[in-house]
């Protein structure tokens, strides 16, 4: 183990020598993200009509003020390049106009840049051999210090300063602002003419930009897109489109599209027109999976690797919603999106970015994207993304945004001091036919007492007292609420809302099962939730993926994994045996044929490649494979495998360090750790047994094996 | 006089009818102005060096949707011009791509445009035969209204629709983005050779871009700028150059620099070029004079000229403080240009425009231009712009500005109640020597008391009964406070600041000065403080034409212009001896020679022109011709002319429905009215005569004269 131990401590020095002299772009942080969520979601067309999203857009800060302080060995010339207007001091002296290079003098001196860019994000990129530009400078958006009329600076300075942004932009010649996703050449499956052009199916669902090659002629040329074959051919009511006039009498040219979301593409032309093949130019965010999941069921190993196509095309940008439709960062969405990422990809900018764009700017105006259950979602991502990642820099530099956020919330609870929906606020929590909306709704306020725990966390973090105090105490009394005037001790349940301060006398699944993954209920009252809600056909059934994920989170985190494995066979297994090649927005089993595309009154409104569809990767890592971070950026965790009635699994989970390799028969469990220490907990008829392991009984059949840091364990046991 | 009314009448009909066929661009209301702020603040430049402002820069909202509902009496076709990516839709129905042109069906519609644009304000200009676009459309960058899953729309909407702002920009081809100033060719009056370079006087300070015509040859061009002869010659220490590298060998060429302040430029270029003549593009706001100012004494005549030229040269794209340096807007620099621009230009464009770049957006993080006074300042414009105008849309419009950044002044309050700087707060007041900002300064109260006043008045115009009772409790309070706690009976005035709870012995004329003309002391007071401040040579001096305009406004209200005609004799004509052409931002009469240049530590650190030095302009309109509104919009108003020692002054003060016009000698008065019902109220020896004269005595050889509605009243006295 010894071996491994130290190439990683290489390889994180390295990291910090890399860190220290590698120059890469730099921006006021949060920026380029809001930037990019303006380029990215407004893209969206609907039959040809842009279709932009219908919350506040923000935008960057236009002016900037960038410093550092270095200790120059020796004089060094150093690279200046910019996105936008900009001067330059050195320990605080202006040099004359836009310098591309200047030079630096030996010892200690602070460089600074201000920079004003009003259509791109104000940005910096310093390259000399000590004096580089990355996520160590400061920045600025406001610089309180003035001068009295001799010129003396004011003795109390009132700026606050963060630390700069940055990605991966690492080189000079590739701004922020030129940023794309890459790119790469795919083929048609199959190619068929009709009666005024072409029919291609590309295989799978799939986005990017069409390629129309070798189109010579004039007149017009109209592209209808299809997530299925009926779509495509249904001019009428397909949902995008693109009708090009085309004037190319001379040669033959290619032309592209913008970007779209298909697997079918139906190319109707004048008869002026010809058209030798077409092609496409797949999109994606280039980052490599980390995670792993092969079991003994081929089925679930399918839906694995759908969920897996599924999650990559929504992976864009930012965690979108649906490549099709909306193409927009939705919290609640992306909220999942996060999750699933911690078992596949553990790309903490994808994380990042997406919450700063959800986030926008200061003020508050309404909730995240509208709706009230999607700003709660916002703070358990935060939870989470500390959780899985331990990076405590990222709340120190957006504590306030999260207070401003918080704050909003708060100031429009009830009379009551419970969270009901005011003009303006949509209380979403699912599509589900006929639900109630109305009073104040009992899963609005579990995901409110979940934010606060959020914010008590993060206040401790940033060294906030009065505020760890305040969320902590607001925390607490919103907890001891739910049970005094949710629960229900006739219908063992929390009921679904109050109405003019009385409990109604509904009963759904949506707080019911979070309280479960949250740990609110006594032993008592999870057994009740199972019998009477979550294990009981008279409530309300959920049809889409969205609400499916907490569903069967809730029995997994109740041991049902077998039940959970049925219900994941048929649900996820029903869309592929319908030929799904990725996971829908919703699915009911009960529709036939293209009934299955049609929602939002429109017969391809649905989008068939969902983020939230992709929930078995986060269900069979968490649940399954059984690994969880215990305390942040997995410094403890624990592997708590459970087959769910699969013969053996064998996977992996990325974690900071490295990944957590398991692997797990009815017979035999091996779990290869990483830096952090880590437990393995199984249930086993007999005690487990294996070469110098550290077994502890906790009573039940239930042993804890210790698996210290870098370490292997291999166990015997007999599964229950 | 019933012709007059008629004449009017009809204007006023015809202003109506054209308003509702022109079409003009529109946009959010504020965003242009913030727009255009950014970028005009942005153009500064400091010996070759980009010199931004400190504080933040906000931008325009990128996502905007405009909407209006027509009756159509006809079909008609409808040009659409944006600026940005837009969709339109007719009755909610989207219509495919980007169409210039729509169809209109006859009937109730509602047409709809969504923008987005970054780089620019997003806008709209739509013109059809009755679908216009103008100032009646709603916009929003906010929707709060959604769809479930059957597509049905929410039932409660909570989106904010304001008024869509617009300016002049009537036509199709010069959209909001494409904003210009005027310019006119203007030619030096002495152009000298020098050993390496020409030095070229323009006669007067000017503002413009200065033309290299003829250039050829290769090499360096400097160009040194100066508001005197001295800073242009002055190569190393001079406020603003170019340095300009050209390689025209083939043919003679006419270079154009960026916009600067000068008198003198000094050109020196290297040996292999050659250069014909200077000459320049003078750069204006074209918006006519419609005040005017003659009297009996020459001197005062030429100080009004050259205010009235200061403060052109000043009024721009906003009110600025002054042409070379800062180019910026400052709150405390515009609140004068305000209340001078109601006695010159009346162009409430550049009063709106001014004051919504200089509120920008929420949040407030700061004061405006971080200065404490500064925000104050902010509301006393407002409540002048609506004591002068009568526009309440305006108010209607911007109040939730003004509350947030009430709320945010008030957060400030110290323990006591009283603002006090916090880090990041400038109390500024005024530049002189040894002024103490400690502690909480009587001046900032002051100025804290009249916001709050303006809070609760604009409260009440928008219906806000709960702001009527708040605010105008805040001010009756802090009043109330100022006397317990600032009034020191003993040196019969107020202190300048509590420090620790405690008054200091320091009185200065600020708070002082305010009180006079805020109107916030009693008789007795009023006496005490103009004889134990005011009219004290033991009191610090006030040096700047910043506070010299409230000094005089101080002394004018209390009936002392005889003392104010002789200091602005002093004071400006003290400045004109020196040869001035613009009014400066600090006059000593003390120094000598270039000494006069200097300020900050420079040599030419001081600006020659600055805005606040045409305060004449405001103190002879208002406190000579006493020309004030009494009620909004002077729908009441009050000449009152004072001739403070002149023997006759001829002039005229705009108002909403046309010009009043004063002439006044010691023996006569005439005053010709306006549409509202004015009085001209004056001191005589004898009771005034003249025919059909309405003359009523107040006693003390008071008289008062009614003005009717556009009548001319002609009257014989005799003068105090």
């Amino acid at each position: 183990m010894k071996k491994i131990f130290i190439l990683l401590t290489m390889l994180s020095l390295g990291a910090e020598l890399t860190a220290q002299s590698r120059a890469t772009w730099i921006w006021y942080p949060g920026d380029f993200e809001v930037w990019l969520s303006n380029r990215m979601q407004n893209r969206r067309t609907e039959r040809g009509s842009f279709f932009p999203p219908f919350w506040r857009m923000d935008s960057h800060f236009v002016l900037v003020d960038f410093h550092k302080v270095f200790e120059v060995p020796a004089e060094e010339q150093v690279e200046l390049h910019v996105e936008g207007q900009y001067n330059v001091k050195i320990d605080g002296k202006g040099i004359s106009g836009y310098p591309r290079t200047i030079t630096m003098p030996a010892g200690k001196h602070k460089l600074s840049l201000k920079v004003f860019c009003q259509d791109r994000v104000p940005a910096i990129f310093v390259k000399g051999k000590s004096v580089v530009s990355d996520s160590s400078w400061l920045v600025t958006y406001e610089d309180k210090e003035w001068i009295d009329a001799s010129g003396k600076a004011s003795d109390q300075s009132g700026t606050t300063w963060l630390s700069a942004g940055s990605w991966n932009f690492d080189s000079s010649s590739t701004p922020p602002s030129k940023f794309t996703l890459a790119t790469t050449p795919q083929q048609a499956v199959k190619t068929e003419k009709t009666a005024d052009g072409l029919l291609v199916d590309f295989g799978k669902e799939t986005f990017g930009y069409v390629k129309l090659e070798g189109l010579k002629g004039q007149g017009r040329v109209s592209v209808y897109y299809g997530e299925s074959k009926e779509e495509a051919l249904a001019t009428e009511t397909c949902e995008t489109l693109d009708h090009l006039d085309i004037n190319l009498p001379a040669k033959k040219y290619t032309l592209t599209s913008l970007t779209k979301a298909f697997r079918f593409v139906n190319i109707k032309f004048d008869s002026g027109i010809s058209l030798d093949k077409v092609s496409m130019l797949y999109e994606y965010l280039p980052v490599a999976d980390r995670g792993d999941f092969r079991c003994s069921d081929a089925e679930i190993n399918k839906i694995y690797d759908i969920s897996k196509y599924t999650f990559h095309l929504n992976t864009r940008e930012f965690f979108i919603d649906g490549i099709k439709r909306d193409r927009w960062i939705w919290s609640g969405d992306a909220y999942q999106s996060f999750l699933m990422n911690y078992y596949l990809l553990f790309d903490s900018p994808s994380v990042t970015r997406t919450l700063l764009a959800l986030r926008g700017k200061d003020p508050v105006s309404s909730h995240m994207n509208t709706i009230m259950d999607y700003t709660f979602y916002w703070f358990l991502g935060i939870s989470d993304y500390y959780l899985y990642t331990g990076d405590k820099k990222f709340i120190e530099q957006f504590y306030p945004r999260m207070q401003s956020l918080m704050e909003f919330c708060l100031a429009r609870r009830n009379a009551s001091g419970l969270m009901e929906g005011l003009p303006g606020d949509w209380v979403f929590i699912d599509w589900a036919d006929g639900l109630s909306k109305q009073g104040a709704v009992s899963f609005e306020q579990l995901l409110l007492a979940r934010s606060l725990e959020t914010m008590a966390t993060c206040a401790g973090i940033v060294n906030d007292k009065d505020g760890v105090t305040k969320y902590g105490k607001l925390a607490e009394d919103l907890k001891s609420r739910l049970f005094s005037v949710y629960w229900n001790e006739q219908k063992q349940a929390l009921v679904h809302s109050l109405v003019d301060g009385k409990q109604t006398d509904n009963v759904t699944r949506y707080a019911n099962m979070f309280g479960i993954f949250f740990d609110y209920f006594s032993e008592q009252q999870k057994q009740g939730v199972k019998k009477n809600v979550l294990l009981n056909d008279k409530i309300q059934k959920i049809t889409t993926p969205y609400m499916r994920f907490y569903e069967l989170e809730a029995l997994c985190a109740m041991g049902e994994q077998k039940h959970v494995t049925s219900e994941m066979k048929d649900y996820w297994g029903g869309m592929l045996k319908l030929g799904a090649t990725s996971f829908w927005e919703e699915y009911d089993p009960s529709k036939k044929g293209a009934e299955h595309y049609s929602m939002y009154g429109r017969p391809f409104g649905k989008s068939l490649c969902h983020a939230w569809g992709a929930s078995p990767l986060y269900l069979l890592g968490k649940y399954y494979l059984g690994v969880k971070p215990l305390s942040p950026g997995y410094a403890t965790y624990v592997v708590e495998p459970a087959l769910g009635g699969l013969k053996w699994m064998d996977g992996k989970v990325p974690a900071p360090s490295g990944d957590i390799k398991v692997y797990c028969s009815t017979t035999e469990i091996r779990v290869q750790g990483i830096a952090g220490r880590g437990v393995l907990r199984i249930k086993s008829k007999t005690k487990p047994s294996g070469d110098r392991l550290d077994v502890k009984s906790l009573g039940s059949q239930i042993y804890e094996i210790g698996i210290a840091p870098h370490s292997t364990v291999k166990v015997k046991y007999s599964a229950l």
